[in-house]
């Protein structure tokens, strides 16, 4: 009898299971549930209006998620519960909660209904900004070491500045939680019963290291004397590597499933980071790219080193047994969106829907006619600032080269060659840094939809670029590594290698470097690097006094 | 009785007279002519192909305009012709023409009817960039103290390159004609039968020096033996100042015209020029600028000083006693139009459409809710290079600040004030090499339709901006010329200071820098200024390597 496992991904809006042959891959059924309260950055489900910046979801939603999409993914495949040997899950990170000591999120009790500290802060959830900025100074000051580990900065958006926010503004709450948690391992903790928490998210999202622990008392003393004992007091569950198995479904999970109690459940893992495995990278020198409308870079390694930009480098992060390390571009498609949005004539459109195109197809056909070069045009890729390697939001958009013949389909080849060479300085660092890489993966839709802009990664790179073979890389990765959670003699298998071998997927197509593309844009890129150091290193910090100005003038 | 005179304009593609009250500046009637052979830039009359970058015209439409265009203003007006008292004619320049003796075109001649270089190579003819090419190289090389008055470069669309590419190309017509002559004073030639060179073509375009006359004969010789005493046998013929009469009307005159024999006819001017007393510039310290596709700038001096970049100082070559100063923007109304048409999505031109504006009326009602600084942006009008006061064709634009909330509006007043800040860079050249600049006069499409654009010219620069109050600026000039020629005992005027004072006109709006404006301008372009150099003389020369990338990728 052939076995099977489930993977569910939990993304911004929606909750999307995935049932796939364990011995092929071959991916059987899936449903999506958009969840009912979507992201709460308005106000909630009272009515209480929420500041800006605020971005929270509801529990309950994911609960729904698991009823619904893995019930439909059984009835759509045809496949019994007896057959699923384990489940998989992954998710958008930082996403934290406080809850019980039973698990019970703090917004499920009467007395915190109407207070937002109580629900989910969504991974975009950006009102702790001025919490990470003091964290970030007062790191520094004191010289901690695992700052480094984080390209020099710790994000807003992460773990400890979202718990301070509400140690700050909401102290109830902070003293009622038992825990503070990961979303991620949350669900993981309804569908076994048992609190596990996972090496990915405390690495990278909440300064954890494998040898050295979470940063020192004294830290946490420094920030609020209240934060002293924050690990011990709402953090106290140990880290499980990924790879591992974090329990079993449990009865009150098979009657919301469906599933047979007993099935093994993985540990829980990242959106980004679980689609390794989904794209079959088996080890260090492979960088993937998980391309959306920003870009996740997932490499791993032999050796922690630290890398300047990086967002983060943690043993057990990605695959146990080796050091993952992430970097990131903050804007890529969102460039291309921007562009036809606000830079596109009505010709183009109007051409475009002659041709039965839409306007990125449209501007593509007409942008992969010109030569490497031909437009005289060159970018830097900072419309939303630069994660790595310059960990600068403050860093704007440039185009030069103009002229009056310039055409829209030239400024949209700029914009797709300017995240290429984005692309390039970071694996460049990584290479300068001890971190080698020879391959390049990409998943996600720009890596399926833009063949064009695959090859130029390629010519940029001067690597092959192989891109993964499923339009669901997180679910995969979920249901492969539900599969080692199993183990070989539940049907699945013992290591991740071994099963991102099997059920992973790459399209046939590799994009291999052209030379006489790789020469000239080995001159462009000459010239990127030149004007990156420039705007980017302090040489000419125009784009900071000119936000500086605007925000003067804004007032 | 009233008196009248009369102003031709011969633009690019058309002819336009304009006749005006000679005492109170009022414009009675105007007439245009389009010129029926326009612009020959593919063949000749004759069906003959031209090559690339030629652009000739042909010498009959002038004397059309002549013949139409003053009937139809003395039609229109009821103006006799004996209450005419002066005539005067502005034109393209470097439009030049080989002509016998006589003054017959070369191209009237059946022998030339086929031959292109017989025919009038238009201000815009650029297929004699080698020869400008090698005239500077030579130029430079025996250290012309002349070369430094027109900005270090002659161009190619001036008066030597243009005759030395006859002479190499077919010298036939080179040893037929016995004189090469601007078509400015070839149409007085045929109004009053007798030859006169302006001071304002010979000293812009021809190299000619009221002290020192042209170039030496070893410069000629250094070119081309065979150019040795081009001088003597192809221009040989006395320059008069501006603001002098050249002659009268003569009898064929009259006849083509309906004017009286004997109306005073001014000497030649150029269109940008003879725009000065149409504003009422009665000065130095007042710096006009002519605002279209392009902007030329005009100015006098009481000295003669070499400042960088500018296309030339020629003494009464805009008002006789002044040194008259000219300065370029190569790219001014082009960006906004290159932008409209390359960069603004649908959803603006339906929006205009509904408010019944066009485009730029749409883009500039939302540009001007703006505050300054609030777009973050900075550009560099580098479109089309760069005239004053780099002197660089190779550079090209540059935009930055760009972020995902970057609106169309944001960038089109960008690009407004990076044309704006030339402006300035022209305005402090000037100044900084001993020519006093107080204030600005602007003259053309753009002063009349953007009030924006005037007070953001008027806050850079930090001086009152004001309008002509025409739009007929150089026919209008032109007029006051004739009253000049005609003098009072006519009932014209005995100088063009009091001429202008009186038939010019501006507007009763002056754009005032608001100081609160001002404050930010000024810190704007110090980052402007900083990039201008650091792109702009050569700390990074990246526009220019990616020129010549572009140039051997479109091969």
């Amino acid at each position: 009898m052939a076995k099977y496992s489930i993977g569910v991904d939990f993304g911004t809006l929606s909750g999307r299971a995935l049932l796939v042959n364990v011995e092929t891959g071959e991916e059987l059924a899936d449903a999506t549930l958009n969840y009912p309260h979507a992201v709460m950055d308005e106000q909630l489900p009272c009515g209480k209006k929420l500041p800006p910046d605020w971005a929270l979801e509801h529990p309950q939603d994911y609960l729904d998620v698991f009823a619904y999409t893995i019930l439909e993914v059984l009835k759509k495949s045809g496949v019994s519960p007896e057959d699923v040997i384990g489940v998989g899950i992954d998710f958008t990170a930082c996403t934290l909660l406080p809850v019980k000591a039973d698990g019970t999120p703090l917004c499920f009790l009467e007395k915190y209904k109407e207070e937002p500290h109580a629900y989910i802060k969504l991974w975009k959830h950006h009102a702790a900004q001025d919490k990470a900025n003091k964290l970030n100074e007062i790191a520094a000051q004191r010289g901690e070491e695992w700052l480094a580990r984080y390209g020099g900065k710790i994000s807003s958006e992460w773990a400890f500045p979202k718990i301070w926010q509400i140690l700050d503004e909401c102290p109830e709450v902070y003293e009622d939680a038992d825990f503070f948690i990961e979303a991620a391992d949350w669900v993981i903790w309804q569908l076994t019963g048992v609190q596990t928490r996972n090496s990915c998210t405390a690495g990278y999202k909440a300064i954890w290291h494998k040898q050295k622990g979470y940063p020192e008392k004294s830290f946490f003393k420094a920030l609020d004397p209240r934060l002293e004992n924050v690990v011990e007091e709402k953090l106290n569950c140990p880290i499980t590597p990924l790879g591992k198995k974090a329990g079993e479904i449990c009865e009150k999970a098979a009657n919301l499933t469906g599933l047979k109690v007993g099935t093994a459940v993985a540990v829980a893992n990242v959106d980004a980071h679980v689609t390794a495995p989904a794209v079959k990278i088996d080890g260090p020198g492979k960088i993937l790219a998980i391309m959306g409308t920003s870009t996740c870079h997932i490499l791993l390694g032999t050796e922690e080193h630290n890398v300047p930009g990086m967002c983060g480098v943690v043993e057990d992060g990605v695959y146990p047994g080796y050091f993952g390390y992430e970097a990131g571009q903050s804007c890529v498609g969102d460039h291309f969106a921007w562009f036809v949005e606000n830079c596109c004539p009505p010709e183009y459109y109007a051409a475009a829907e002659k041709e039965g195109l839409n306007i990125h197809q449209y501007l593509t056909k007409k942008a992969e006619k010109l030569k490497v070069g031909q437009s005289g045009l060159l970018a830097l890729d900072w419309w939303n600032g630069n994660r790595s390697v310059l960990v600068d939001v403050d860093l704007t958009g440039m185009m030069l080269g103009m002229t009056l013949l310039t055409k829209p389909e030239e400024m949209y080849r700029a914009l797709i060659e300017a995240t290429a060479y984005g692309t390039r300085k970071i694996v460049e660092t990584f290479r300068a840094n001890g971190v080698p890489i020879h391959e390049f993966y990409a998943s996600g839709g720009i890596s399926l939809k833009n063949p064009m802009a695959m090859q130029i990664y390629a010519d940029v790179l001067g690597i092959p670029v192989k891109i993964g073979g499923t339009t669901q890389g997180p679910a995969l990765g979920s249901a492969i590594f539900a599969a080692v959670a199993a183990g070989s003699q539940k049907g699945g298998y013992d290591d991740i290698f071994k099963a991102a071998g099997v059920m992973g997927k790459l399209k046939d197509t590799i994009y291999t470097p052209i030379p006489e593309n790789q020469k000239v844009y080995n001159q462009l890129f000459a010239e990127y690097d030149k004007l990156h150091d420039y705007f980017g290193r302090g040489e000419n910090d125009v784009m900071k006094r000119l936000k500086e100005i605007k925000k003067e003038q804004s007032k």
